[in-house]
């Protein structure tokens, strides 16, 4: 179940002014055209304010600056702002484990844990590692030795962090995320392949989130390390040795390879794939299913196998659609050629 | 071990006509170069029809209008379904978790369990949920608080159902499925992602199969949904919001983006992408490591990147292989221009 | 922790010779430019031996000729294998589970475990399967019923083996690698895709590493194979029916697709696919982000979607990015032979 709040009581969450019926409770948030009467929606942009009228919900999260609207709204500076704040408030609750350790959940006598943590059914923690307060961890999640958990993360079940890997605050990792796995490093010797032992550790800094099933190998010697606010989509894989900076998004099912740097902002699309030891600088985007194989400079928009300047590469895309076409008109001129050729050839000999 | 039948009854299972001996018993079922003397075996086309005569099985599966046998045939009005029943009875058997509730399962007194229902060790059932009947849960999966669960599934080791997410009947899902896992949603305030609470949840229809570390996303509102018969392949994964079809058919580790929509009958190929918010027709299939950038309609087979026409992209690749003949014939071209043109000249001053 | 050693007992740990003080004591190994005073270090080539002057490290490996090194140095004949030795022996400890069975453990009364296995937390052992000396289960693995595990494994948290797959000696799998999920089979009957029945296994032999994530499907009969001495990187799918052969290297990401056979010392980079039914022969090279479609000879480096020989590939990229100039090329050739038309009308009309 959602919790239930009153228009008011919402309006003073979001930092906004209430226009209409201040007292209406609301216990849930929908899109405007699927809300009804109990629940919030909200309109920030002209595809959304046309559908007000015919809108069934019980009230409206709109600019400052809007048009009074048939419902209560809630005035904000920032609709997209105030929406995260509702959305967090209306949605329903998720059924975290109860504050304490559970009867079935396997802790060393040598781990430490904060104040109000929760640790659920069949958790293991190893010795030596420390729990920030208010941190969740789900059934099933597993602490390896000597880690660091900062305070309120929350760990999906079955969650696998591995020996001395260390996590900041509010870090959010969904179901089966690995943390910490061996890097993948060998060197050919006697007939086959050689692992190199890797002593270093993963390091996530703070508001990190990452989807299902990602996994992040530790680094060689030192850390393998994810920047602060960055969000990871499911499945993706990094590398040993790479360096992710702040606020960077990396969609499903990308590859990151090893001691591959991405600086602040980077965007990668789904199923891209990054070279190893390549470095992208600053706000660089690269769109799905890309492959880079060189540096990229910040600011770039690219795409490709190897990933280039996305509009070059459109170019080239358009020209290789033309290609018949070209083809054809070779053959043409050719033609015609070879008639200019006898042609000349009769007036030569003329 | 695999159960022994004769052929008698194995006739009888998949509705065929005995044509020899119905009385031998047989353990197993292998290919026609592989079955011994206690195995059935099938052939359905020519190119099994003709390693008949040198085959060691001991009874094999034909169509009804098939030529007689060496050994004990069941004639079948479809092979290919007789086999799907056959290959059921003779595989070894899955060794399924007992009946009941084993004794290290965590299931909150709030679950209701149906008749029959198999609940493996350390399997954890949050409060709220209910399972259908004859469902096998294999040692540790986490079912959160209030799903539900059809009857005849079987979720195979450390399987994660999140809260709130609902399975048809006759569901298979593979080891280290992830259903429910938050959405991919954020949105950009004050200097950082902020996320977006995904209050909705993942609905999963009749006859579904998923391999092995599939993830899939719940919906932002309302619900991600997989229809009737739909089967992934390991390591899929798939956006909040998205809208699957029935009878789809999605291959390993394919990423489909967020509110994407695939009508009924599509087939998506290995390691394929598709955006968010696109839309594919009926029977649309996307040939594998292609990228959907926008919708396709019924019945369309797609390739490339971006996913275009199979054939048109076919003969573009052909087109640029003969690039470099292409450059040559231009340059010759020229040459030969410029020679008429200098011929051209000499005439014209003459 | 890591374990501390003197430079004699390195020295005679990787076979090399000691020229300075052997006594010194170390507790840990770095690259050359991060290594402090009680850490190892290491030279094989130019690029780390000219920063051997501004090293910090307490010792270093170098080749049996290198010159003169300020701190004690170990000549090796093999760098690079000598280092494998160290970087194992200096590394921070893995803190295995204890020798014997954890508490939390479910372990059929029908298994079987060999001398000195470790069984951690919360193992699931089915009936029938048999573990050799010196295997280390982490917390949370699971082993189906009649499994073979050899000597020496090392299984990381919730690796899942299903029923009867079998596991040579010095295997080491990754937290989360799902072992004998089913294949991806089906035949389409009576409107819907109907599954075949997987009774095969999976067979891996010895020194096989998996990262995290791995799926490695069962065969419908018989084996999924993967060779000895074979090295997945993260999140590989490998379909049911594959044959791989000795030392091949298979990147994250990457998707095999059923019945398809890799020879010995085969490399596919992140993110390839590779299709049903094709052959790549003895060291083929497979660049990521490339799709094999049909067999590759031996000793071919492929790249591209469908993949072809790689030199080809990369002219037909160099000839793409001309293609606009081709064009241009074209189009200024045709107005060239407009103008020689024109002009031989006007001699011809003369």
């Amino acid at each position: 179940m959602s919790e239930s709040y009153t228009v008011a009581e919402l309006a003073a969450a979001v930092g906004g002014t209430v226009c209409g019926e201040a007292a209406l409770r609301l216990s849930g948030i929908a899109e405007i055209d699927h809300a009804g009467p109990d629940q919030l929606t909200w309109a920030g942009d002209a595809k959304f304010t046309k559908l007000i009228p015919s809108s069934q919900a019980g009230a409206i999260l709109v600019p400052h600056d809007a048009d009074p609207t048939p419902m209560p709204a809630i005035l904000c500076a920032h609709v997209e702002s105030a929406l995260v704040i509702a959305m967090k408030m209306l949605a329903p609750s998720q059924a975290m484990p109860a504050i304490g350790v559970h009867s079935t959940a396997v802790v060393d006598a040598r781990a430490r844990l904060g104040t109000d943590v929760a640790v659920g059914p069949l958790v293991v923690i190893g010795p030596g590692t420390v729990i920030g307060d208010h941190t969740h961890l789900h059934a099933g999640v597993h602490l390896g030795a000597d880690c660091r958990v900062g305070a309120n993360c929350v760990l999906w079940d079955q969650v696998v962090i591995r020996e001395r890997c260390v996590l900041g605050d509010r870090v959010t990792l969904d179901a089966h995320v690995v943390i910490g796995s061996d890097g993948y490093g060998y060197t050919f010797a006697d007939g086959a392949h050689r692992r190199l032992t890797h002593g270093g550790n993963v390091e996530i800094h703070d508001d990190v989130d990452m989807g299902a099933g990602c996994a992040i190998d530790r680094a060689k010697f030192r850390s393998t390390v994810i920047g602060r606010g960055t969000k990871l989509d499911n499945l993706v894989h990094v590398g040993h040795n790479v360096q992710i900076g702040a606020h960077c998004l990396i969609m499903a099912g990308a590859v990151i390879g090893g001691s591959t740097t991405l600086e602040d902002g980077v965007v990668i699309g789904g199923n891209a794939g990054l070279s190893d030891h390549v470095t992208l600088g600053r706000q660089v985007q690269v769109v799905g299913m890309s492959t880079v194989w060189s540096d990229l400079a910040a600011g770039m928009v690219a795409s490709g196998i190897p990933a280039r300047d996305h509009r070059e590469h459109l170019r080239e895309l358009a020209t290789l659609r033309r290609g018949s076409a070209l083809l054809a008109r070779v053959k043409k001129l050719t033609q015609r050629v070879e008639q200019l050729e006898a042609s000349a050839d009769h007036l030569d000999s003329r």
